[in-house]
């Protein structure tokens, strides 16, 4: 788990940051993207799709192989102070605690239980794969599946105190959607769980889990009683994060996409995979969090979603660089 | 490479079998199983779908749940004499060897060369493993894509004398586009090369790449003067077959199918995991093996596409069992 271990430990250590909401307006009767302003970044997306559409077109591409991939952690959802999947890991602790009674004493349990993110650092890798161990293995895919759900249902975002599923961005929904109704395939490809993930992508972002690609641990097939089950297992199967996300794509879609969407370095690599060295045309996308008032505001210097290199890939392979603060009108569903 | 190499291995060693074609004429208009017999079979097909696209009928499921994954050698395409995909490894041999004059002395390739299946046996695991790697690692996955396909261009049955690709089951193309009319999604999920199918499942049974799941080697992402590679590496990263497929379909589609079908001992547990403990209509079907005139006749004893457990697992479980002869009006296409 040394990839995502590492990347979400960091998370794990960030304060909580805390700003008020701002509320806006969206929307024009028409328009397929009402909460992108106008501008470049706007026009880039839909001059891209009306060339990839345009049949009889020098750039036309047939529906099958419109394909686009999309990171999910700071693209459609929040990943700030934290990785959702990190407050999930930390809640299953404090949950499970009473039956361990051992956790009291023991790394990194005990720094969880104390709320100690210093100390839990201090476990370093190993005691964060415990950690994930204890929480995301030993039972069965089924198990797994309603815990992250009864989680969702009842967990809050220490800023704006709402459910994760909420804290998706109105913007990106909205992308989907446009995306879907030009004949587009929308998957997601994330370095976060893909089981975490399959629960409810479909309900929140019209993506079934047979699109969800994403990190996972192995599972063992058993027949109990008949009744045959997967059991997760505390061993890593596939990290998909940097480089690891092309080898995922190839093995979950087994073509290029098209467009790509992504906010961080860890999204470098898919970004290639889908622009670089193909002809036709080609869409790269990077969310930059530039707005601190009504979302978070970072980039090279970020612990959690770091985004440095991809940053200046960006303006060498002319993706679109979303300025959070400047081209969404509207950020989360509820303003 | 181990659970596939003894398979493919053991394939190998098989002597060519020769019967003769028998061409029928097939199709009903209204039907849309017009290459299977009226009887038991083909009716528990039919009323399976029935049930699960009746509005309102107590086993209605939702489109998006109508999940069908089959096996390829031997449900869909031809797998005597020997595996297709063995077929391509020692072809591929005959092909390099040029290049690897130390082959003419070196197992498993002076068996491949010399045409001893014998003396390839003998080689083992070992030599199989060794085979692959020869033939299906050391170049990047667009440049295998392209070997495959001109491979299966000019290769040809012994015994049908055709390209593998018309060796595929009529009745069973016809059962693909019957569901895929009736809301179901169509997955491949085989114990076969995930690579080497995709280049052609589209084309031959409108299964797209990204409904492609098999076994597979693993991939390294390379920039190779900006242009983006995935090279493959002679290590193995998945083998879907027998307790893998639901694995492989857990990982790739994250939700159960409703149907499944198969032909051998490899397909037992797809199958209980597509049928058993679960609430609702639930359809397996296995395809038995018993026109050795038209096709071929094995079961229990056959070294490739065994089926034993299953056979009496279909019995236990109330699965379809295909009787080739007497279920199947047409095998091929060109019939």
């Amino acid at each position: 788990m040394s990839a995502i271990a590492r990347r979400i430990l960091l998370a794990g250590l960030l304060g909580l940051a805390f700003a008020g909401t701002v509320a806006q307006s969206a929307s024009a009767q028409s328009d397929p993207l009402p909460s992108w302003n106008d501008g470049a970044t706007k026009a880039s997306i839909l001059d891209f799709v009306a060339r990839v559409t345009t049949q009889g077109g020098p750039f036309f591409v047939p529906v099958e192989q419109r394909i686009a991939t999309f990171d999910n952690d700071g693209t459609l959802w929040i990943e700030q102070p934290m990785y959702v999947q990190l407050a999930f890991a930390l809640d299953r602790v404090k949950a499970l605690a009473p039956m361990h009674p051992e956790w009291k004493t023991k790394q990194p349990f005990a720094a969880v239980l104390d709320g100690d993110l210093k100390a839990l650092a201090a476990s370093g890798e190993k005691g964060l794969v415990e950690l994930f161990a204890a929480t995301h293995a030993g039972m069965t895919t089924a198990e797994f599946e309603k815990i992250v759900t009864d989680w969702l249902a009842t967990a809050r975002d220490p800023r704006f105190k709402r459910p994760y599923t909420e804290l998706v961005y109105q913007p990106m929904l909205e992308l989907l959607v446009y995306l879907r109704a030009n004949g587009f395939k929308t998957f997601i490809t994330s370095g976060g769980g893909i089981e975490f993930m399959r629960p409810w992508t479909e309900r929140i972002y019209g993506i079934p889990p047979e699109q969800v690609i994403g990190s996972s641990i192995k599972t063992r097939f058993e027949m109990r009683d008949a009744v045959p089950v997967l059991f997760r297992l505390p061993d890593i199967n596939f990290i998909d994060d940097k480089a690891g996300k092309p080898v995922g794509i190839n093995e979950h879609i087994g073509r290029r996409p098209i467009a790509a969407f992504g906010n961080s370095d860890g999204d470098l690599e898919m970004l290639q995979w889908a622009t670089l060295g193909a002809s036709g045309a080609r869409f790269g996308l990077i969310v930059h969090h530039t707005d601190a008032e009504r979302e978070y505001a970072y980039d090279r210097k970020s612990h959690v979603g770091k985004l440095d290199v991809a940053l200046d890939a960006a303006a060498v392979n002319k993706w679109t660089v979303v300025d959070m603060k400047k081209d969404w009108k509207r950020i989360f569903t509820f303003e």
